[in-house]
């Protein structure tokens, strides 16, 4: 059967641009709404098999969608390192935090088979119930991006603590990266071999390194994932979504073997068309609060995309998650528009 | 008598480029804390010349830079047009939200002269004591920056009321717009007559916009601001400062007769040395955190500045303003290796 993302994906120019959204199964629709208060926190949800596979699934049926994306969170892998993770109701997760690499004796070197078994068969779950021209999409969080939660054991604040311990010690920086790596790419075989198709990394706090840091932090340590990923399972493409990278994504396309790159909401078309777009396949990028907007605004929104990037292989996408108050009505309006251009060949 | 910075901004190619640090005058300095506990509010200070000449000139005495730069706060202005604004203990600033244009009819056309003028009797005062050699530096926040504090209420959750207000209503939005254009120009030019010698508008939050509202609310709002100054003022340069702006301080500088623009942290050395610099003058942009950090990785940050920029029109600074934590020893560290530093002719 055919499924337009993977070929996309595997070089294929579709006519019409497959497309899913982050953050796809999510708290924007009443039926995810019901099954989170069955199932307890948001973890409880992730941890829960037959509950995270009908949520992952939930979109497509309404949407559908070209993609699913395997509903869980880039926190499993601490979690399953040993550093618990919470989350608060109304607040964003919890950790007791490493600190500095004292903190890394916390750390078990592997990860606990008992709690990404769970994700495994949540995979193994969808893909048995997946639609057969819809392409499943595992995941994990950038070591960078992950590196910053396991430090100051929350997120915001401009990520201050990872930056100040990666300058103050970078080698025992570099050992919590390299373990970050090691545990992603054992996780992301793990999905694979339960049945994604296509993997994405996200690097969400790429933005704030500074170039040598960006480098260092962000496309090395996720270069090696691609590496590692690409030994044991070269078929299976690597999308990488380096937040906040404005021109550097050139440096992840070049860096990292990637198959395609995500770009968010503020991608310079010019550049993404003269310097990404030839190398590799392109997902996204409409502006979430575009699609909160609806209207013409929205409408305006999807056709820059289409028109920027629709020659080339696209996977149609936002720019960052959508966002909790999104009405239904307005990815409606999206999936409508996108389903209707045709690439002018 | 000289005055490396505004030489500088004016076309001179320093040996050695002046220096000065946003937030200079700050929680750092245990002499801002003792003025702060003395004043009462954040605000009260602001608005008391007598003590904010004060807390504007401590930085000089201890550090001997180049630049001082006004104590005062970019939400004077919405307070100074009838919409007020508090700050919390540990809190950021809050405002009554305008929410949407209905909201733009509690806003007076005209800045009340008994707030700002007390702005303006401060700067006099800074004016009376400043060393011969240092420039005086007045500044607003940029349109869409303010605009985003005066529609939410207060900062953070990446701008979204602006966001969709803007998108809904992009009219609506336009007249708030035009309205702190008026307001800035008003409130740059009163800091001019009153002694500033140089001035910088502050577009803390450029970096959230997709490229087109880039154009439309950053760089063409910052652009008439420029002009408004200019017809007045011809003498007075003005620096613009993007955050988060990456490649698009390109359109910066094409689009708002900037005399100078400011680099964060994350600028792209290469793009910065070929596109900007044979243009403007430059002003940054060692990371905060790296100077927090303080050691090799400082000596390293100001090295990478002094390296990349300091053979063009360099005004040495910070990516952002300094935090609070920052050892006072640490920006010893780095004047020091800044003033012992030469281009090499």
């Amino acid at each position: 059967m055919h499924k337009p993302l993977l070929a996309v994906l595997k070089g294929d120019h579709a006519v019409s641009p497959p497309i899913w959204m982050m953050r796809q199964a999510g708290r924007y629709l009443p039926e995810y709404r019901e099954v989170r208060e069955k199932a307890g926190s948001f973890l409880d949800l992730c941890f829960n098999p037959e509950l995270a596979a009908e949520v992952t699934l939930q979109p497509l049926r309404r949407f559908g969608f070209d993609g699913a994306i395997l509903f869980s969170d880039i926190l499993v892998v601490p979690h399953a390192l040993g550093q618990t993770v919470t989350f608060e109701a109304g607040e964003g997760p919890r950790l007791d935090p490493l600190g500095d690499a004292a903190g890394l004796s916390r750390l078990t070197e592997a990860l606990d088979p008992s709690v990404v078994g769970k994700v495994y068969e949540a995979v193994a779950r969808i893909k048995e119930q997946l639609p057969a021209t819809t392409t499943l999409i595992g995941f994990c969080g950038a070591p960078w991006t992950v590196a910053t939660y396991m430090v100051a054991g929350r997120g915001g604040d401009e990520q201050v603590a990872a930056r100040l311990f990666a300058y103050r010690d970078p080698e025992g920086f570099s050992r919590l990266i390299d373990l970050i790596v090691e545990a992603s790419i054992s996780y992301l075989l793990g999905q694979i071999r339960a049945g994604v198709e296509v993997v994405q990394i996200f690097d969400t706090w790429a933005g704030v390194l500074p170039n040598a840091q960006f480098a260092k932090w962000s496309v090395e340590p996720i270069g090696r994932i691609v590496t590692g990923v690409r030994a044991v399972a070269p078929h299976i493409p690597v999308i990488v979504f380096p937040k906040g990278a404005g021109h550097r994504l050139a440096a992840i396309v070049s860096g990292t073997g990637a198959d395609a790159v995500g770009l968010d909401w503020t991608a310079d078309a010019g550049f993404i068309t003269h310097e990404v777009l030839p190398h590799v396949a392109v997902q996204g990028n409409v502006d979430p609060i575009a699609l909160l907007a609806g209207g013409d605004a929205l409408d305006q929104a999807v056709d820059t995309v289409l028109r920027s990037y629709g020659g080339g292989r696209l996977i149609f996408n936002l720019g960052h998650g959508i966002l909790p108050p999104t009405p239904i009505a307005h990815v409606e309006q999206m999936v409508r528009r996108v389903r209707s251009w045709r690439t002018v060949q």
